[in-house]
């Protein structure tokens, strides 16, 4: 239904009136009629359509019509005007039918303006002209609803902060980061006399986003320019949490003006995200009396949510720290990063102050809208010497930075991002989640006790919606990383992956055949760990680690039901790896990996950099590695064994646990997800 | 898909399992069979089924068959057991199919238990036993998913507070308020030895709810019992903010437990009113290490939405409050309230501290669920000096309270709730609104001053879903309340209602009529002001008056159209009162009513109780009532006067705006809603 607006006219006064086209002026004829008016007709210039409620029967339209106490007219317009007051309808009253004598004449003088707030609610790139679903947002591909980003990166380098935090410092760069919004009109070279556009939102938006003008209708491009001017000269600030309202320039002619749209927030437990822009034409009424909103144009936007990627998607860049004590670590895995072509990014000492957890101080993530993607770190609240990382050497032009800070004494080990993957995309008895599911570990939730990842980042994690969370148990690990027991491998076939689970049985499977075969007295360890001997029997006589490697087979077992259950998993989509573990009893019988931990790798494609196990050698091959390729060769992966022990594997982490990686986004886009 | 859970076995060693009835137990046959196995067979008890993956040709089960590394046997139990370890399963391996040499055995000696927790999910108020649908919430009369109250009701009638600010003051009374639950088992006298059950809820679920549980089977009814017992010994609290998780007793054999349900918040802009309680069975692991939750049940709840009444429900209780100088007032009340077989209910002068504006400091509204229902005031942050009245006189036994605190200065005198009303049932465009949509009134959304709802409040009306609210514009007014302009009355045709508003143009139509009848010089305020004549000449010769009542006019006919869009009324289904306004110009030019506001009207049932306008005489009969009586009368209303003019009107309030209503709540219930 069109936007109708009740108007009030006078007899033997003229009216003068804006009409937005598309909408409808409703006038009740009875309300002001001349007194003893019984019967009424109306003229009006051909720009002017207009229906009389109730309806006309057969009679023609020439002939006086009754008045009565319902007596309606209904007015729009079919094109703006080109002048003020170019079109005119006219009511005439009358006493009885039968004579013509007037008793009085209701004239309106119509000013008919177009405006429409225009966005790409069609999610191409482009702002299409007054698309009929703006006002509103739905997923899926035939979904509708604008897009916007949080303005989380930094276009200066020196000084910098993520640019939403700061108006003051933006640069044209930003522009690109925001969401175009056209104001399109077209009507008179100005508006009738006090009347006005404003441009607003509600309170609860405007914590949310900012908005921006273009000044003039052309700022000039040149480079001197960008140089030298002034964002907010050039882009005045329209709306922000200070200022919920504003009048905006009406152009005049056939016009467009371009506004600037940005998001300040993420979506969080207390935000779902949509953002509506309101564009009002004001009516004057007198000094001192706010002005009459008389037509109301809206569009929506959602913010993009933060986007985490999966193994399975390819590598940019993979990060790692060098130490005083790594250079073997750092050798293995320059060779392997080089090898598959990707770059190797290097964080150094002055910078991570011997904190060398590259994987658990950040998560890499990004965000994405039909005009602009890019990468976004999510710090983590761990605040490790790497603390600074992420803020000072990744934000940048066209990288984002978000977090969530917490209460010190709420932070454990579980909130560094080790304990946070994502699974490659999943269907889960229908239900697709093509950007896959976000995994985390904590406690048991019967756990009276327990240690958990704080809940600032479960409800940032749970509003992003897209990778809907599943919560593992990984308290049951000293360190109480999930990514010390699962991680995920591409695959050519099923699902395109496979999740790798490590397995206490499969590692004494192996064992006892290595046994079996005679090679009883192979060693473990061998030339790392130089004070102790421990042959392939000795562990399998080991009546107390069996118990230990029990407990830990049935809290992989109880992730490896949940997993299946969550992702969707038959256990053909499951390998076991062959890795053992041990309880810390002076940490609550919490375990660690006895050997180096195979399934806390770094996936590049399809190289696999895996810890090297040392395990018992067989006609001189660790039998661990050569368990862990033919595993994988049916996959087609290419496994590399990087020597982490001492540098990683003896302070409780591997590999994995050392490095990061950015990764391509997904070419799905996540508002195509049906939700 | 029944839950299934992953199992180790070990050969050669008897494994005692627990296995819920419903659920599955998943063992892969290969991970820990003896060395050189091939081949397997299966024997077992009756009340144990078994499954085979890869499935079993058409071979018989007696043969061999071969293992491979994915042989796995799914196991499920048919009933519970009467005694520990009553069933088994053996799993036999060999080297050879033609061989029938034994490897080795795998023997399972299972209990089988039942457990269910249970709550009324179809909402009939009756516990129903292990519905499908317990684990999730939906809305509509085909919807599931069981309803919780918030205990906002005070048991203790001395030294009072809403019950559920402190478990350590509730008595056996509040148990009503609470929604039951029923946790059914079935199985062994005990459990096996270390297995225990837990009831567990999350943590953002915490500070939302809380559990309680009948401390034995049998409560002791007796009346001195509850005088004398103590509610937190006979009913321990199990789960709280303080306490997530907890072990609840198993009683063994055929058995139920009763839990009671406390609901702590209404839902709210960080809160969607949704509460899952898990109830696990925990299998023991060792000394030291958390047990392991091996079944889960969930139940979810939804906590009731505080829900107003409109006008078209029947009163049950009027509230006035008896001043120094309101008399004539209370004494019109008193005949119209009697007549109609109400209660009015007078709050005195000690307690409102000359505070006579009932409607402003309180709404109300009821809370419902399958097994109760009360009213729940809901305290405005106006907190003029019958601030405590709400608190004080209502809270009580079956009468709940809450409030929204909100800074000092964000408080306007738009958050009184003369300025906050609900419509009657309406659909509009196709959309039901069965309880009807919420009306507040603030300022145009495109002033950039002006005065407010305060935001906490607004988030509340919006977070309770069920009746979507609507903002109207109504800053217009000195007082600002939308009662000052319209009013709902119940109607026998149409949608079951009318809309009145007051209109200018329908006051100036009426005042021109009498006018041209003869009656030019018939005065004003005749009776009540006696130092001023106004005739209906002199209104109508001022031209300043009648361009300020055009403006208000302006300002209702905006409201009007958003009545109409957001309500789907026609203009049929709306009535103008001949009302008209001045401009305060000390008051930003905003306006009050220029005689007592008709539209300001108390509504019980047919009966109207309606400002004496003091209009212009017409053969010693008032010209405004002889009309408001005649456009009422068609809908079968009955006018009745109250002359609140010396001690409300010149106040700048009417009979509305000094009364309050409490009504039956809908018949319909808030959980039938399609949303």
């Amino acid at each position: 239904m069109a936007h109708r607006r009740t108007l009030r006219v006078n007899y033997n006064k003229a009216t003068n009136v804006v009409c937005v086209v598309g909408s409808e002026l409703s006038v009740n004829l009875d309300r002001s009629a001349p007194p003893g008016s019984n019967f009424f007709s109306v003229k009006c210039t051909p720009n002017v359509k207009f229906e009389l409620r109730p309806p006309l029967g057969e009679s023609s339209q020439q002939a006086l019509i009754p008045l009565s106490g319902n007596s309606v007219i209904l007015i729009s317009m079919s094109k703006a005007s080109q002048s003020e007051r170019e079109d005119k309808l006219s009511v005439y009253y009358y006493g009885s039918g039968s004579t013509s004598k007037v008793l009085g004449t209701a004239v309106l003088h119509l000013t008919a303006i177009e405006i429409s707030l225009d966005v790409d609610a069609d999610r191409d790139g482009i702002v299409e002209k007054n698309n009929p679903n703006k006002e509103s947002w739905t997923w899926g591909p035939k979904g509708h609803g604008a897009i916007l980003l949080v303005n989380c990166d930094s276009e200066n380098i020196y000084n910098k902060s993520p640019d939403s935090e700061d108006p003051r410092k933006l640069k044209v760069a930003d522009l690109k980061d925001m969401s175009l919004m056209v104001l399109r009109t077209r009507g008179p070279a100005e508006l009738p006399e006090g009347y006005k556009l404003a441009m607003h939102i509600s309170q609860g938006d405007a914590e949310s986003v900012r908005v921006f003008r273009a000044a003039s209708r052309e700022v000039v491009k040149s480079s001197l320019h960008k140089i030298f001017s002034s964002f907010v000269k050039d882009y005045p600030l329209v709306l922000s949490s200070e200022v919920l309202s504003k009048k905006v320039p009406y152009l005049g002619g056939s016009a467009e003006m371009n506004f600037y749209v940005e998001g300040l927030r993420f979506p969080d437990k207390d935000f779902d995200g949509l953002i509506t822009i309101n564009l009002s034409l004001l009516q004057p009424v007198k000094a001192g009396i706010p002005e009459t909103p008389i037509f109301t144009d809206k569009v929506v936007f959602r913010v993009s949510p933060w986007i985490m990627t999966p193994n399975t998607l390819q590598p940019v860049e993979v990060f790692v720290c060098s130490t005083s004590d790594n250079y073997q670590f750092l050798k293995g895995m320059k060779t392997l990063v080089t090898r598959c072509g990707y770059k190797l990014k290097i964080c150094h000492e002055y910078l991570n102050r011997g904190d060398r957890w590259m994987q658990d101080e950040l998560e890499f993530g990004y965000i994405d809208s039909p005009h602009h993607s890019f990468p976004v770190v999510l710090d983590s609240p761990r605040d490790g010497k790497l603390d600074v990382f992420p803020y000072d050497e990744l934000l940048g032009p066209d990288f984002g930075y978000v977090t969530r800070v917490a209460c010190r004494k709420d932070v454990s080990s579980l909130d560094s991002f080790g304990n946070l993957e994502v699974s490659p995309p999943v269907t889960v008895n229908g239900k697709k989640y093509p950007l896959g599911r976000i995994l985390i570990g904590v406690a048991f939730p019967t756990a009276t006790k327990g240690r958990n990842m704080t809940k600032v980042v479960q409800d940032f994690l749970w509003a992003q919606k897209v990778q809907e969370p599943v919560a593992l148990f990984s308290d049951w690990l000293c360190v109480g990383h999930i990514d010390e027991f699962m991680t995920f491998v591409p695959a050519p076939d099923r699902k395109g992956f496979r999740l790798l689970l490590a397995s206490p049985d499969a590692g004494y499977k192996l064992f006892r055949g290595l046994s079996n075969d005679g090679h009883g007295q192979a060693k473990m360890f061998d030339g790392v760990k130089k004070e102790v001997y421990v042959t392939v029997d000795d562990i399998l006589r080991d009546e107390n680690m069996r118990h230990e490697n029990n407990y830990v087979q049935s809290c992989i077992d109880w992730n490896r039901d949940v997993l299946k259950r969550e992702l969707g998993l038959d256990d053909d989509d499951i390998i076991d790896l062959p890795i053992l573990f041990k309880l810390d009893d002076e940490d609550k019988s919490r375990a660690v990996a006895y050997y180096p931990d195979m399934v806390n790798m770094i996936v590049l494609g399809k190289n696999l950099g895996i810890p090297k196990p040392f395990g018992p050698k067989v006609n001189g091959r660790c039998a661990l590695e050569t368990e862990m390729c033919s595993l994988m060769e049916g996959l087609g992966l290419n496994c590399v064994f990087i020597d982490d022990f001492a540098s990683y594997h003896e302070l409780m982490g591997e590999v994995h646990c050392g490095s990061n990686v950015r990764r391509k986004p997904f070419d799905f886009k996540w508002w195509n997800l049906e939700l």
